[in-house]
């Protein structure tokens, strides 16, 4: 394997066989794929979706795959991009958390849109979704966090390296042509934090999965780039980076995959609130609790609670995702924390209200990211304490699958029929069995 | 107008009028578009588009485009992005020296394509131009050197600016639609100097154009990006470089203007040569040199020369372009130098070979950049000497519209019959009367 960190991912991703992937490794994909699905579905007709798909549909061409949760067909090119905005536009999908990647988004809808293309059936979908998550987390990891701080989307900049990687593998390319993928990729690599909180934080994933597939695509028609598109002089660690470290890239390849350290998020908010929502529903759920019973709410937070998610009083659903108040107050009146918690109408609901208003939180250094403490004062005068050391979703207590089915289902319910979920949750789990993995993408146009 | 730069761009743009636009300007727009047109009608053919072709176009959208110089036809993004590689793909086009900029590929290839798909008269167009060269020569200069420093190929990530502001004005996007515009461009702003080489680096100019007019029209949906993408924190202007002068953005708007600033390269190759071979043609013309009567040629040439086009045995006619001694060799052969003088053959015949070999070069660092000194000595002993103190092309001595009539010719004439080309030269000086300024692309068709 070379030591140089383009040629070795790309001789990597190259000599890789489907039947090397470990079981586990497999199975996390599957993990991945599912919640990656889920969110695509679930936010298909958001307002962020609808505005794309106006202004971009007179250009698509053939109706060769399918926008997910849409009954719309595009070229597969379109459709990436489409595919990689709605997985990320409820900020719900996955993440690997030492690089704040949301994996799944630009490699996913690449191949996925790919796989109604060209043949490729589950175990090499499988594999080809492992390898991309694979190329993009390594190539993170060597720049992060220098690269995040200096203001770039991860998401997006590394992104477009893991399409690249899984469409150029199921494109059957050669090492050189990987490079040159690998190249052709770097050179395309975009997205500035200063888009987030508005709609172009979901079109880097987008552009992420588009131009990764074209990449490879372009490299297949021996298309050339720089054969150091990564660490050349000029190239991505160099330009896009203040530090890098390529021991990242190169060391354990094919031994360690990133997937095993990817997570889910229960809940469409913030994820440094996820501690304290799951205490309130842990609580809510042992003690029978109702509004009209709680006096007050004392929550224990680490310092970045306050700091992302201290908004006391939000006036709309997207400002109620950053508000730590109306999140603990919503999960203890509806007993769940979904989409549907985070609509305008459920921030403005006065018995949500009234008790979001009785939440107080103060900050506690000593705990983690991952914990919180919770006080409840009873209207009787009883007061109930809950310690959260790791919130689910979190790696030390992942989503089991069934947590994962549970999702799903809550994601897809407003837009298909039960019976489509159950076929896709099921095609999801077993996916090394299909003959061809498009059919994963036609099960969610809505009947 | 706001001293924001994101926001006084915008305001500039859309309060502008075509009336307004001072006749020199406009002529310049005309010698710009001229010079573009060639450009990708005589890049047409080449491998890099053939490959791009094979590459995408089973993914085109409908046939609303012209792909310039060649029979297919696409969708308006698709088509941007072929043109804007086929313009740059020789690396013969304009050039806003104090930016590096390649202006009119990004802007031009925009929006030629959407006047193909909605009417845009002459008028409209060649302002629309202009506004699009100001935008992305202002931002350019507003972080140039340092963002070129760093390794960035400005004009791919300065052009998608350029694109979205010309293609915004022709969709009449109000000022905060233009303000996404801005900000869905620079959050697709990319391209890297390390592809310098390869068939990357007319894809920058390309991938602009492309990103550039999608970011107008999602914005013409409404679809939302920051206020702020040049200036914010994590914006374009702090993330893609190290120093940054907003004055240069927001200053003299619409009194001083980049196209004043655009040069042509009479040549197709590295302008640092440019000096030399206009020394020779002039030499070969007036002493009307033949090669056999050539003992030896001695340059002395600014340092950049040799360190950039320092070959002296080029292979190929990619590495001539970086051969000072062959472009010197050919031009006094030839009497001409165009594309025809860097094919593989003119590199490998014998007699420009034998020549070559007799020409010498050394630095001489009191020569500005644009001049040079020639001493030929004949084989019966004469010694003729030549200086040149700017080289044709350079804003001291710019091509005459004349001049970029007989270049024009000399890129049309291997794709287009005379007629043809007679009639698209009379079209761009008379582009202010087109009814519909796409003719002039469907002109470009091959009969």
């Amino acid at each position: 394997m070379s030591a140089e960190p383009t040629r070795a991912l790309a001789q990597f991703v190259a000599a890789a066989a489907p039947a090397a992937l470990p079981d586990k490794v497999c199975h996390e994909a599957k993990r991945a794929i599912l919640n990656w699905l889920g969110c695509a579905v679930g936010a298909s007709t958001h307002p962020t979706v609808n505005r794309a798909l106006a202004a971009l549909h007179p250009f698509f061409g053939p109706p060769q795959a399918t926008i997910l949760g849409r009954r719309e067909r595009g070229d597969i090119l379109n459709v990436a991009l489409l595919n990689g905005m709605t997985s990320h536009t409820f900020d719900f999908d996955d993440t690997h958390l030492k690089t704040v990647i949301h994996p799944a988004g630009p490699v996913a809808s690449a191949i996925l849109a790919l796989a109604e293309y060209v043949p490729v059936d589950g175990s090499r979908f499988l594999h080809a979704f492992a390898l991309g998550v694979e190329v993009e987390c390594r190539i993170g990891s060597a720049v992060y966090p220098s690269h995040y701080d200096v203001g770039w989307h991860i998401t997006g900049t590394a992104g477009v390296f893991g399409a690249a990687a899984a469409a150029g593998k199921l494109l059957g390319l050669s090492a050189t042509q990987l490079i040159w993928a690998l190249g052709i990729a770097a050179t395309q690599a975009s997205g500035l934090r200063e888009m987030f909180g508005s709609m172009c934080k979901p079109l880097h994933p987008g552009a992420a999965a588009r131009n990764g597939l074209a990449a490879a695509l372009l490299a297949q028609q021996d298309f050339t780039s720089s054969a150091h598109g990564i660490e050349g002089k000029r190239g991505f660690a160099n330009v896009l980076a203040t530090e890098r470290d390529y021991t990242k890239i190169v060391r354990g390849l094919g031994e360690t995959w990133g997937l095993m350290e990817n997570t889910y998020k229960p809940f469409p908010c913030g994820i440094v609130i996820h501690p304290v929502i799951d205490g309130c529903l842990q609580m809510r759920k042992e003690h029978a609790l109702a509004p009209a019973n709680i006096a007050s709410v004392d929550l224990r937070v680490h310092p970045l609670v306050l700091e992302l998610t201290g908004k006391t009083r939000p006036a709309s659903g997207l400002e109620g995702k950053f508000s730590v108040f109306h999140s603990a107050a919503v999960a203890l009146v509806d007993g769940v924390s979904g989409e549907a918690q985070y609509s305008d109408a459920r921030v403005l609901d006065p018995i949500v209200m009234a008790l979001r208003d009785r939440v107080r939180a103060s900050v506690d250094p000593a705990l983690k990211e991952d914990a919180a403490h919770l006080r409840i004062t009873l209207t009787d005068g009883r007061v109930l304490e809950q310690r959260v050391d790791h919130a689910i979703g979190s790696l030390a207590r992942p989503m089991s699958d069934g947590d994962l089915e549970a999702k799903f289902r809550a994601l897809c319910a407003p837009m298909l029929v039960s019976e489509q979920v159950d076929t896709l949750i099921d095609q999801c789990w077993h996916l090394e069995t299909l003959a061809a993995a498009g059919t994963l993408a036609r099960m969610t146009v809505p009947r």
